[in-house]
């Protein structure tokens, strides 16, 4: 992982009138006795005004001769200040469709070509904590495609992804081998991986 | 879902310096071109300090004659103001293992008491907007004990939750159909729903 590795300075408080794309907010309500309370919790600040998510995860499917594999990223999380293994995520830009955004975000940060096929409701990453939320959109990958020969990533200048596949059906173990080599597991995959292992338990 | 339903009333801004339980911080890097950059990010404050995770999400299944259903709560969360269906769950206490908070905290918010039978690697909600991270605990729950046949919970009187079970064969579909009935769903819970489709779509 050594090219992906950013090197860690320091950490300090924000004050919130200094934070550009996080905000600290307060809910004030009443709960179901009428007694009155209020909740902290923190936002992004960048999701458009006509828009009641902030962005996609992307469940992309390289359809190869020998099975299918699911594409993911390793990614540098300053926050957490490991190398992170997630899926293929963007946020939503103003007048987009989600189906758009996971097809262009998979084209920016994977250079595949890709169709949505299947879009869920909304999720809530950790609505007790804040309201970051988003859509999953599954992409279908034809690899017989020209543009999909040679893919290239079309990154932003801080941005340093590397993009690799694993197979559907090893997704548990091998997440587990990649944390046990120092990598960090991102929720969303970690929890699709273990949906995938209650579905074997039970042969569903 | 109405005796649950908390009203809302208002939203603000929190200043850092009244902010009791989340913070903003930033953290300053080096990417791997050797720029250095810093970069937003939120936390819980109530991690104690010799903990490296935040809590527990809780897989508790409820072994019953006619086969296994998982264990969903119902859960009023301001930070975005709807009834969210969630995994239980919960934050660890200093000295805790995290067996012990997930038996712990399954025991306090519905009242079942369970045997932790696996717990996953460390998952991370969403890394580049925050460090909240949790393990995944699986626990069983034994319906042929005394304990479990009138579960009571023993709830904060900030906490309003009503415990609900899904087969775990319709956990796609039926979290679809709570989400056109109002609820939102946690990302936890909705993407091992997702991995128990993609098992299915692949029969593994």
């Amino acid at each position: 992982m050594t090219h992906l590795k950013s090197t860690f300075l320091s950490r300090e408080p924000l004050a919130s009138q200094e934070a550009k794309w996080k905000r600290l907010v307060k809910t004030n309500y009443i709960d179901p006795n009428g007694v009155k309370r209020d909740w902290e919790s923190a936002e992004r600040q960048t999701r458009p005004t006509d828009s009641s998510v902030d962005g996609v995860n992307i469940v992309a499917f390289l359809n190869k001769k020998n099975g299918s594999e699911i594409l993911l990223e390793k990614q540098y999380r300053p926050p957490i200040d490991q190398v992170v293994i997630e899926l293929p995520a963007g946020l939503i830009d103003a007048g987009e469709t989600i189906e758009q955004t996971a097809v262009r975000e998979l084209k920016e940060e994977t250079g595949y070509i890709g169709v949505a096929d299947k879009t869920t409701g909304i999720m809530y990453n950790d609505p007790g904590f804040c309201n970051a939320n988003f859509h999953m959109v599954y992409v279908q990958v034809d690899m017989s495609l020209p543009e999909n020969q040679n893919p290239k990533p079309d990154l932003e200048d801080n941005e340093f992804i590397e993009c690799f596949t694993l197979p559907v059906s090893e997704l548990s173990a091998e997440l587990q081998k990649l944390e046990s080599e120092g990598y960090a597991i991102d929720a969303r995959v970690g929890s699709i991986a273990e949906g995938i292992e209650i579905a074997k338990r039970f042969k569903l």
